[in-house]
């Protein structure tokens, strides 16, 4: 993987992931890129450029091994680790993050929890502590913290990544309705929840546009 | 708007509108392109050429004058009328979606919360009370509503889904991680949450990718 792999490509690895993971659970063990094509709905010639740029592990006539693939593809993704993450903001997104155990399963623990709002502070949420915000950076200086969560409000959440990279994250994960201002090295990863909804009604309201 | 916009431009249309939201709150008047394109990060030239899509409101030497661009793209984004919706799935996901006053503040308000669990079924939310999911058809026959939105688990997505399709709604808003089938005339606006993960994690993984 010499090459620079474009933003869209790398986006598109969930996708796969998605499916490939699906495929595992009806028992399918091999498929072409036909195949796959026709059930997510990027071309077979995306699909096997895509997977080109990871060394290309179908073979002609034969298709894509799906267990190879779907562990090559989490390989590639870094999902072969764990990664540890605390979250700052306890509100109901941030909850329900928090009680998410599928994070936990997929090796994405959540070990420490953060708040400023004095109800929410001592709360147990998991097992976990909610803590005073103000113990942000003391806890990622002391605990080895991959991923900082963000679901605070859009005024708290430049500050908090400021905290957040002041303590050594290697990467942000922001529900917060802006984009942050990070140095370039610590990478983020960015839900506007909002603005799918807005494209989502851009749709409904230009039919034609479709 | 004679020509078809691209997806991606539609996608940059939000971000667009929360900058100008930002600029609103500052009191700032008119910007120009250069300006916008430092704050939000995509090139001046992409910015002028985005929004000469919509007929270009910049003027030369001049700049844009941010409260009309504002009301121009909610306009474009259809933003300037109600969306009534129903959420399908209460658990902490929805919940939180169903608690966040702000769809309602933006011409959103949910009428419909529908669940399985016999624990959630007549819990009152934000004054609304959560009915069988069995009634969701009956309900979108006798309401009008236009967008869908799915919290339920995946397993549960598509046939609700369905549900919502010959219900009648407009446009599905989707957060169950799967690709929803739905009638060509239908957009569904999709929230990977865990996808966005794992291109975060990819990024940690391979900062030379950056």
């Amino acid at each position: 993987m010499k090459n620079k792999i474009s933003d869209a490509v790398v986006n598109r690895l969930p996708v796969y992931r998605r499916y490939l993971e699906e495929l595992i659970d009806e028992g399918v063990e091999h498929i072409s890129s036909n195949e796959l094509s026709r059930r997510i709905g990027f071309t077979a010639s995306q699909i096997r450029q895509d997977l080109n740029n990871f060394g290309g592990f179908g073979q002609q006539g034969y298709g894509y091994n799906v267990e190879d693939l779907y562990r090559e593809i989490n390989s590639i993704l870094g999902l072969d680790h764990e990664y540890s993450m605390v979250i700052v903001g306890l509100g109901n997104l941030g909850q329900a993050i928090a009680n998410h155990t599928r994070y936990y399963k997929m090796g994405f623990p959540i070990i420490g929890m953060f708040d400023i709002n004095p109800k929410l502070i001592g709360l147990k949420i998991n097992d976990i502590e909610v803590q005073d915000s103000e113990n942000l950076v003391d806890f990622l200086k002391t605990h080895k913290v991959d991923i900082g969560i963000i679901t605070t409000t859009k005024e708290a959440a430049q500050s908090i990544a400021d905290k957040m990279v002041e303590g050594g994250v290697k990467g942000i994960w922001n529900f917060a309705p802006l984009d942050l201002k990070v140095p370039k090295r610590i990478p983020v990863g960015s839900v506007h929840v909002t603005d799918t909804l807005n494209s989502l009604v851009y749709h409904i309201v230009h039919p034609d546009q479709g």
